[in-house]
């Protein structure tokens, strides 16, 4: 299956507040999302798998595919499209040997990083974090659009951006060679996620 | 697999301290450990998965089975030989269809939660705890010998117990039904490891 979204959601469920996941979700993706991350590292594992579970029925017959954020587990038992892993989170390879059939996507911080992603393993990166951002205060320095540039040229496989995207730097990953961008705050924490998100896909076509 | 171990023994990162948890795992089975479970809540799952090989390669050789608290991804790409649930971790029965040749313990803390199990699912209960315990500050209600002997009643599959079990209160599980029992403290925070599995299991076959 390829992989290579324009609008990729990463959820953040205290972001998505009392509308729940699942509605914000259903929301963003009648705006344009065109692939969904859930992310969920509170709670048990068996909430986390009734969060999965209830987006992926959200999802149902959209198209749009579904990973989960770090546990494999969940997305085998959920059935989901794929997984997405840190630097710190299961090896790719490891992962790939268990979970044949998933997607696998891998956050990398730099070029050193892309370079040594095995194209039979890992179907796409998530590059960045683009600009600071209080959604991962440990994450990596911030790329810039050179940074990002760098890296997509290093990576044999499609890459997304993430990490400190809004409307006003999306000019600036145009011709980076990344196929879309991943977004948490933009969405998850919209008073209208439909029309965020809309209206990211928006810009991101424009330019 | 039949899994029916005497002494069980549930690993404690910081109660192993320098020694590391491999270390005494390799001395407890020498003093007479027959089952090994790999608890590890805290860390990246990258640092989980790398003390569940360093504990199985201490095991090879051994016949002594290894399962993995919680992490049913990190026993798939381990290759051990089970994991072990909580009543908040991935339903068994969900595991169970993901991982159809691990051995699936379940935690149980009352009668009813044993005549839930499904023997085609579950391979065996940890009930408790026997006693209050400082090692699971959030456990459920502690038992006593006469809670133990009616869950055991109640399951369809073999029963350890677990929870605040010392030798002064081996004598009193005696008579429960119970195949065996685990520790964690009185092991993983022992002087001498080897020594206090050896006293453990002479006063066990000594009642």
């Amino acid at each position: 299956m390829s992989f290579a979204p324009s609008l990729y959601l990463v959820t953040d469920t205290a972001q998505c507040g009392d509308r729940g996941v699942p509605a914000v979700v259903r929301a963003a993706v009648a705006g344009g999302v065109d692939a969904v991350q859930v992310r969920a590292k509170h709670g048990s594992d068996r909430d986390r798998l009734a969060l999965v579970v209830a987006v992926r029925d959200v999802l149902a017959g959209t198209g749009v595919p579904l990973l989960v954020n770090d546990a494999v587990d969940v997305a085998l038992i959920a059935g989901v499209d794929g997984v997405h892993l840190g630097q710190s989170d299961l090896p790719a390879e490891d992962v790939r040997r268990i979970a044949p059939d998933l997607l696998i996507g891998l956050s990398v911080s730099g070029v050193e990083q892309a370079r040594r992603v095995d194209p039979a393993v890992v179907d796409h990166l998530g590059v960045g974090p683009v600009r600071d951002t209080a959604t991962k205060p440990d994450a990596a320095a911030a790329l810039g659009a050179d940074g990002v540039r760098a890296v997509v040229a290093a990576s044999p496989v499609p890459c997304v951006a993430i990490g400190g995207i809004h409307p006003d730097n999306l000019d600036s990953l145009r011709d980076t060679g990344i196929t879309g961008f991943c977004v948490v705050s933009e969405i998850c924490g919209a008073a209208d996620p439909e029309r965020a998100a809309r209206e990211l896909l928006a810009s991101w076509r424009r330019a």
